[in-house]
């Protein structure tokens, strides 16, 4: 196991009925921005519930946030949001909406121009205080200090992290998710999927307990995440997919392990170039990093074939169904896994590797050793 | 799944070397206490990397603390916090040392007698901040907010609980481990064992996240807790030991649902009366409760026979394996399981069950049904 420090701050109210507690964790005397994205959460109740909890308060709102969030909409919240002399920010609906909040809470203390904190890395130096209302469990967002956000003029997506923007609480009720349509539900069971991949799916350090946690992760969200199309309403399917997206990526698994994220890289720019939701991307490129890196990944693999899919046989003949079983379980959900299916012709590989050596994507992979060559061949696997 | 509301605010520094991260954690211009044990520290050099790291610092010492760590003593080391106009305690050794920390924490800002807060279950307004360098992997202390004192005086065991004295950190090398006794190591394997089972052996509520996680910990000991004894300086061992015990009491498996802490309940006493370790009551009375209650816990224990023990057969064949397996495992761990084997006689099941009636533990168990007469047959099994 490697070295590592790790804390994660935000407090999570689980349950139905906890928006209610709203009112315990805002701070006292907070001016609180409310930002919320197209309108689905006053359709589905979420909306009055929270308006509800903040009744004395003095908030105002900003809504539109789209998905992947876009810069110059959430420039426009971080005028208003200074214009009103906000203190804390309370992020409701999924994880654009939570992205896109934190980029709010850092770009208001900003010298400059904020987009170089995701062009340039520029460091975040001070953040407004946030909290969220999650109603999509997949990214994870609620509890780390991550965000991805898109820059609609130049089709550019890309991210930052920062310790002063991880949301203080999050309140996680899996009654919220009840409305969501199939492909979000479907999208968000990928995207928590693939987070435990790219931190799990990479060569073996002997970290027993993160590897069990990884796999108990994953085995949850392969029983659950059918039943969670198949009986939307059904509240413990509900709940133990939203909780198991949140430690996807609140950091625990991670610690003390070598990471890949490779196919979150490359899967960012067919988001920016073609538009494919985030989700479908992942769908498509992890099985081909699996089979393009079966070597160097060949140990957990197989640890990965026997324990989650509970595969026998040759070692060879375990990682072809583990990655057959992965590509599987993508299908099942409603995200097939191949850019074809998807519409994104075999011309639009070099452009798309252009796009990830321009933004500087060179070397990535756990090891450092994905070239834009690798990555050609990766998307041609895919294709 | 239950509602819960979780948050765990200890930011853990893992891995070799990471005691010179005290430069960073401790607060600047703190007043510290280093408060420690019988000495080990000293002799296998944490003491001194300790103090090196402390350089510069205005720091005094308070040794001695006890296993089962004495009220009386704790006292002492209060007294000399308050003189010293201390304002943060650093314990440094096991979960003893913890423990006693955390009411000196507590006692310094106490206005009446400190025993109340164990007593009287009288409640911490204000705490001391505290942060620990463990040199024991066993109880998760280290990462929570309770408690366990003895009063030497009249042999009484009990706990108390608070979010104020939470540590602020925690530094977890596993080198710092390699010079425990083996009865130490044991030790701490069955109790963090338990400290899972107590929140895993109840009845299911569909938390598949909690119940997986659990597994993988448990997983994790029974692997790695005889090569422990065996290689005492493997440091990987040594590692998965150490992070499965933080994670087994730092909160995450216990959110949302049912808990015991039956098997606790009566070791207390047993450590009380007859001076046991703690470890070695719950290898006594954890495997009596689970016979006990086998009706109650039936769909949990068939869970455990088989995805822990890899059990097959008859749903009753598989809770006799069970319990026979990890009967076997406290054994092999060098902590016999019945109470003849550590000379208590059957005389002393009467007291201990008059210790449970005084001290109000009346109605153990996840479902409050464990009365004094169930707890006298849960000792007699283990007679």
């Amino acid at each position: 196991m490697n070295n590592f420090i790790f804390s994660n701050p935000t407090k999570i109210a689980f349950g139905e009925g906890q928006i209610q507690e709203l009112k315990n964790l805002l701070p006292k005397n907070a001016r609180v921005l409310l930002t919320y994205g197209g309108g689905s959460i006053i359709k589905n109740g979420v909306y009055d519930q929270v308006v509800s909890a903040l009744q004395g308060r003095t908030w105002f709102e900003f809504g539109g946030i789209q998905p992947n969030p876009h810069y110059e909409t959430l420039m426009q919240a971080t005028e208003l949001a200074k214009e009103r002399e906000v203190d804390f920010l309370l992020a409701v609906g999924g994880g654009s909406v939570v992205d896109g909040t934190k980029l709010i809470a850092a770009a208001m203390h900003f010298e400059g121009d904020p987009w170089d904190i995701l062009a340039k890395n520029a460091p975040v130096h001070r953040a407004t205080p946030l909290g969220c209302v999650l109603t999509l469990p997949a990214t994870g967002t609620e509890s780390n200090g991550n965000a991805v956000i898109t820059k609609e003029a130049t089709k550019e997506k890309l991210g930052f992290g920062s310790p002063l923007v991880y949301p203080q609480f999050a309140i996680l009720d899996p009654t919220t998710t009840y409305s969501l349509p199939p492909r979000q539900i479907a999208n968000g069971v990928v995207d928590a999927f693939v987070h435990i991949m790219e931190q799990y799916m990479t060569y073996p350090v002997n970290a027993k307990v993160q590897d069990r946690i990884a796999e108990g992760l994953l085995l949850t969200l392969i029983e659950e995440g059918p039943k969670a199309l198949e009986n939307p309403r059904d509240y413990g399917v509900r709940a133990n997919v939203m909780w198991a997206a949140t430690l996807a990526l609140n950091g625990l698994i991670g610690v003390g392990v070598p990471q890949d994220w490779a196919t979150h890289m490359i899967g960012h720019e067919l988001t920016a170039m073609h538009g494919l939701d985030h989700a479908q991307t992942l769908a498509i490129v992890l099985p081909a990093v699996m089979q393009h890196k079966r070597a160097q990944k060949r140990e957990k693999l197989i640890q990965y074939g026997k324990r989650v899919w509970n595969l026998q046989g040759s070692d060879d003949a375990i990682i072809d169904g583990a990655i057959a079983a992965t590509k599987q379980f993508f299908e099942s959900m409603g995200n097939p896994t191949t850019l074809s299916s998807y519409g994104v012709p075999r011309e639009s590989i070099p452009k798309l590797v252009n796009m990830l050596v321009k933004h500087n994507y060179v070397a990535l992979g756990e090891h450092g050793d994905i070239t834009p060559e690798d990555s050609r061949k990766i998307l041609e696997l895919a294709a």
